[in-house]
């Protein structure tokens, strides 16, 4: 068993903001960061998976493949939007690191080939808070 | 003559729009950046000063002032905000990281004590992107 | 189950020296961190925890909170300190990156609200040496 | 148990190119990376290690002892070296970085002294892609 | 007049290795650099331009498409290539960082639009190694 | 003319305190810093020499005998030191960055070999503040 990791990026606006709260409670909980006119940014996502060493190839899976996988299902969704308005996985629920973590493992586990795991879903928010989800 | 440097950090959602312009000319010249419901950033901001070496302290100028300075005047207009909407050096103008750096040099000149000049005003926008503005 | 990790940053002196040790026998083992005039280092402190995401507010912990405790009680007792002279829980120990790692860990343990689990303390002591404790 | 990681760094030549392939096959797969001219990396290797302090040196090891170890025993046949052509352990291998870290356990794992244990040999290929192996 | 720099990165294979001297005079002069069969890095490539900020836009220069011409001009025929071998501007000179760095400039400053100017190109050849020229 | 800058660390003790002045002074204008049990950091050094490229080896000086007068002249004196107590050029100073990077300055001027030019001494004090120092 071995694990590889590429590292994607990506840049988003969002708010933390209930909608069932009072502005005053939303501000009394999230502060700064409830601020109705929004905030953002630049996101770094870690994606690690898991399998066996393929011997013809020497790899466990082609990391320019696991990119394309992350760009077209991750971060063609998530670059450049709005998190809370744009992002159908988030509708409904807070639009914190830790849901948009969780919602990225939903889309990859189902993207990935058979023979990879999805291990860990990490996603820095600024270069001192990360989130780390590992499925369920 | 001596440099000293202090880098901050703030967050902030944006996008680039010219008012005067189509929708579809905006488009096409800022292409995801004119995204009409924002994106955002983590913004790293160098601010460089320089003079000479007091000696009963060693100083240039002591740090935490500087630090002070930059959280009072920069980062509790810039931090969290909507750059386009909230921020009131950039009302009229495009909210790009060239004139985010001018706008804060405008700012900090006025602000910091005599014995100091500043000399330059850094700004990362994306871990491979920066704007660095030396005064006119 | 998610993890959340937030970082943060101190400065200390210390020396690495067995008061059961001649002068020799110290150098022999420690080198130049024997110096009984002190060294120093700009400690990264990465303290990881784990535990469910609250629907209301989306957090696990809310980051911020986190941060609190950690300056509270961890970084109040130890930046800018002489870790030897003035650490009460090193009193008696080695003052090594392992045993300021498991220090903290105990520290933090007893701090943090109910929902959350202390997962790891890892600490940077220079950019190429770390150490990680994940409890006993 | 507590864990300690030393980062070292070495610079190495390489291809991805497996023998039994045409050319044509191996451009299919490999794209740039099978340039029959070379190409390189910097890669920085993170060897982890395990175990419990010791009562009189407060170290789970020197890491000074660990960074000899690395060095005479790993850096010494990769650093500077072509690895497809150089390098014992890849020889009828595909020279990939799973290979690599997978070898780089083999070495580490008769070195160490008895009292720690290899926990991860993590090696990054990029700043952007890394593997991580535990043993088998 | 403002600054805007993009960083890019490419691999490369080469050697430090003069053919008008003896093989021995090589190994004493440039060490494991001097090995025939080659060695490599990741190099991180600054470059930097310098004008004026347009109103219309609120660009030095659309950093997407200097961006372009980077990857156009100078990634295409340095990334993943063997420098010694396969690149025409270092045909008959050393293959160093420095030589490298001025190459880059000579292609740029012929590419870049005329509202700007090139001002610098910074070349790291390793994490603590770096070359900057700013042309004669 | 090229730059060539080289980046060594080294980690070392030191406080703020001016004895001419009384304790409440030195901590009303220097706070923790003033701890009279010393504090300590991890220092980068980034070396900066300027001149021309030799057309033989294509350097404008050999990195590894730059990286040796540092260690020989600077780290030496200061690596895992007491810097108010154990610095000879720092005596009667005080232990700021600034005059710490004005001394490494005056020590390397006077060991660079004749065809190269001493341009900076750029130190990190943590991985926020940096003083720059360019002769006088």
């Amino acid at each position: 068993m071995i694990y590889l990791t590429r590292i994607e990026h990506f840049n988003a606006a969002h708010k933390l903001y209930n909608p069932a709260w009072s502005k005053e409670q939303n501000e009394d909980v999230f502060g700064k960061c409830a601020n109705e006119n929004w905030h953002g940014h630049n996101y770094d996502l870690y994606v690690t998976v898991k399998g066996e060493v393929d011997e013809q190839t020497g790899f466990l899976i082609d990391v320019k493949k696991l990119s394309l996988i992350i760009r077209d299902y991750v971060l063609e969704i998530l670059d450049h939007k709005n998190l809370n308005v744009e992002v159908e996985f988030l509708q409904g629920k807070m639009c914190s690191t830790e849901n948009l973590a969780k919602g990225i493992w939903q889309i990859l586990d189902h993207q990935l080939p058979p023979n990879v795991t999805l291990h860990c879903v990490k996603l820095f928010e600024t270069a001192r808070i990360y989130v780390e989800y590992y499925g369920d």
